[in-house]
């Protein structure tokens, strides 16, 4: 029933119209993991430099997170300095440092290959599916990628989407991957190169879910406080798979409700920097949200 | 229980990706009066040319609308020549003649004095003040504007909101009307103009609705199909003014409906060029969208 992710732990400068923040802890596999520890256990793949303290480890320790996955490497930790204008809808990147993310070798402990779920999170396709080959009886395996691969290493994409159940990508992504700018034929698009389940995000305008034959279109929830959309794909993902690994139901109306759970902990890491407002979260807190979700978009006809 | 709207009848040339089409009959009072008809009773205030034929009049009457309230001035109908590329979002308006529109002064018919429902579609404030103050007995007023207005007809546009219920506007024009980027915000700032009820359109994202206190989000019915965006906004207002007439109930829920079936009658509209989709629905496909709209939304938690 546990979940692994494999991804980016980062260190983040980050401008938004509403504040700014220096070196905070950032990368794909610690929104994931944050996100999806309120679902049950996760354990992290991911490497660290020299600068990463016990201070930093200890953000994870306290949500349960497993750690022995998180490798230590001579060098200084992933880096990305980046800014977010106007309706904060697309990050400006001012300075990325792969630092000790350049030779990373992803490696799934030993004990840990039975995993059942597994996130791979926005990094090389090649290391994507060197990870999904080490935990070959994993029930549902989910990625995600960007622009620079599909641009990049497309073939690479191509292949690790073979091999995997879902992908969850940005609207424009999807666009550029199948070649269609119509999102219902670039979801059949896709699904044909192997994930049966795609998920488009959509940013401020929500998420959609293709399943077989099957549309799931959900807004995203409405804020009036957003001060910070980084990391917000990411804890999607996490609600998103941390739900599927709870309950470990892959029926289209939990598939649903894996989305919703998804949208409300995306709409949470958006509140303030960083991971300050997934850590403080209360189980309360999630569910009071996804009932307020249902009150956005339900009517009867 | 009628349906009253003032706005533009043109003679559109368009080219979308998808194909072209030469002088053919649009404008927002006709998009809007077409849609409506489904639902009930509508009746047009607008001005065309003398190159406006009895075949195109007759477009109106096969649907029943009336047409006494369309004035035909001396010179040509408006027309509007435009583009529309990659996902379709933004027309480009590669030509605008006003004709006939640039001396219209619309003129409510005698007899439509009492009408309860009405639509101000986006022309000139002034003009749209002018219509609302000949129907003073209005249960329900909504209108439309643009960035042209709200950039040089400001004052005349908030005159005109403060003596509405309703304003249904696209997310970027709600925007710069009230000054902020946050949806929620500029939706609370904009019912201090006024309208309390906000309908936000969003494209091929949705619609949001704001009424007092309460928020309904709808995605954007997802078409594989979709050839001509032009006149989906006034789809839209057709289908949500069409089903408020019909039904005379303004509660939470029934506003929400009024946003599905606005929603289902724009997703007809940009099946095919123009008004061609719309004329030739069924109130068997319009029931029959709004049920697989339902089930493009729903969930349970």
């Amino acid at each position: 029933m546990s979940l692994l992710v494999v991804g980016s732990v980062a260190f983040d400068s980050i401008r938004t119209p509403h504040g700014e923040a220096e070196g905070i802890l950032g990368g794909s596999a610690s929104f994931f993991s944050v996100a999806a520890s309120w679902f049950g256990p996760v354990k992290v793949v991911a490497v660290v430099g020299e600068d990463f303290g016990e201070e930093h480890l200890e953000v994870f320790r306290l949500r349960s997170i497993e750690t022995t996955g998180i490798e230590r490497a001579r060098g200084k930790t992933f880096r990305w300095k980046g800014e977010y204008v106007g309706d904060m809808n697309d990050a400006r990147t001012l300075d990325l440092q792969l630092n000790v993310f350049q030779n990373f070798s992803p490696k799934v402990p030993e004990s840990d290959a039975s995993t059942e779920y597994v996130f791979l999170g926005n990094i090389d396709p090649k290391l994507q599916l060197h990870v999904r080959r080490q935990v070959p009886h994993a029930r549902m395996v989910a990625c995600d990628s960007m622009n620079y691969w599909i641009e990049g290493s497309l073939d690479d994409l191509k292949k690790t989407l073979r091999e995997v159940h879902a992908l969850v990508i940005n609207e424009g992504e999807a666009r550029m991957l199948s070649g269609h700018q119509n999102l219902r034929k670039a979801a059949k698009e896709i699904q044909k190169m192997g994930p049966e389940i795609v998920v488009i995000k959509r940013g401020e305008h929500g998420v959609s879910l293709f399943t077989n034959g099957s549309i799931f279109s959900a807004p995203a929830f409405m804020l009036e406080e957003f001060k910070d959309p980084t990391g917000a794909g990411d804890s999607f993902a996490g609600g998103f798979m941390g739900h599927l690994a709870r309950t470990g139901d892959f029926s289209e109306a939990n598939l649903r409700r894996a989305v919703v759970y998804g949208s409300v902990m995306a709409s949470f890491a958006v509140e303030e920097f960083g991971l300050k407002r997934l850590l403080r979260l209360t189980p309360q807190e999630i569910e009071g949200r996804v009932r307020e979700f249902a009150q956005l978009t339900r009517f009867d006809v």
